[in-house]
């Protein structure tokens, strides 16, 4: 039946979520475009806000736009490193938190908030569900990605106004995520953060009742 | 190959994808503890910021507190219709925009930006991104809901800051969705909104390059 999906699919969805990370660590080979476009059409099946689709892609490519997201990225994890002391500080300078230097796909992804789409319909009082709109699309994005086999790195320590600037987005344009993607060296089922003792994840989802 | 998946289980989440909807047409029968579990178990594999995690579920149960959620929405829906003129006002007011007299489980889902969870690994510069990583988490429970084939509709349209208050939400809490889940009444693999002629899906999407 269509639109029904059977219990090894599900089983398979489950296993597809817990293969999904954050990956931080590339390799420097590219990407086939045809498999890069199978993962953008998931944006287009993407829930948003009012059928207002704010999603926004720019696809960070030359050398000197490459040049200024990197550093964009050093400054700030070199000031939020600053933020922490003793073993923590010592753990965090560890860590690798970005693989934009060997990532051979960056996507800047924005929110268009000046959007006439949807004619505001269920933003008028949640105005941010549009942002929320852009990071559900992403999420399916990430899934379709990791089903191709590829890694995705959402990089968040950045100035996002800065990146919106130097990347010439229009005014009315928000940074959500600046993605990277591309064929992970290995493939891991816990987090790099769990793994390398930052955090743990919570067995258990505790739900309150009213 | 463990995390490996096959052409044949990408097209079947490309279908899940394209049969994912926001269903406000509900039957009013429950949905058992078993399906509704591992739904949730979604949010135990979904991406968080510096592994925060910081989604918190509220399930609204009581006769009292969904007596207060409706309200919430059907005065918030008035003040939106009042918004609109003309043509699009009557369309407006002819709009199903939630199904919360009768699905059978309502979750307002919270983000806890007080959350020690993570360090703020992540967060210094985007704290918007603890918000961000509950969306994601509640797009996976979305996918993972619409697989058992249950539907599920997210409900914006609502004063966020009552809707906390009226649930007694630990003040560090902010609302992100209101979401309805239950059996839908009919499938679809075109949205409501484009059926009703509010608005048409872009076909194409477009990417800029810099």
């Amino acid at each position: 039946m269509l639109g029904s999906f059977s219990p090894e699919f599900r089983d398979d969805l489950a296993e597809l979520m817990r293969w999904r990370r954050d990956v931080r660590r590339f390799r420097t080979d590219p990407v086939d475009a045809a498999v890069l476009n199978r993962c953008f059409s998931a944006f287009a099946s993407a829930p948003s806000v009012g059928l207002s689709e704010p999603w926004r892609i720019i696809r960070v490519e030359s050398a000197s736009a490459r040049v200024a997201s990197i550093a964009n990225f050093e400054t700030a994890n070199a000031a939020a490193l600053a933020g922490y002391t003793d073993e923590k500080a010592a753990l965090y300078a560890q860590l690798k938190l970005s693989g934009m230097r060997e990532a051979p796909v960056h996507l800047a992804v924005f929110c268009d908030d000046a959007t006439c789409k949807g004619s505001g319909l269920g933003a008028q009082y949640m105005p941010q569900t549009r942002a929320y709109s852009v990071v559900g699309a992403i999420a399916m994005f990430w899934l379709a990605a990791r089903a191709e086999g590829l890694g995705l790195g959402w990089v968040s320590i950045l100035d996002a106004q800065k990146m919106a600037k130097d990347l010439n987005a229009p005014a009315d344009w928000t940074l959500i995520g600046y993605l990277c993607v591309g064929w992970p060296t290995e493939n891991h089922a816990t987090p790099e953060l769990e793994r390398a003792g930052w955090e743990r994840r919570t067995p258990n989802l505790h739900i309150e009742t009213r």
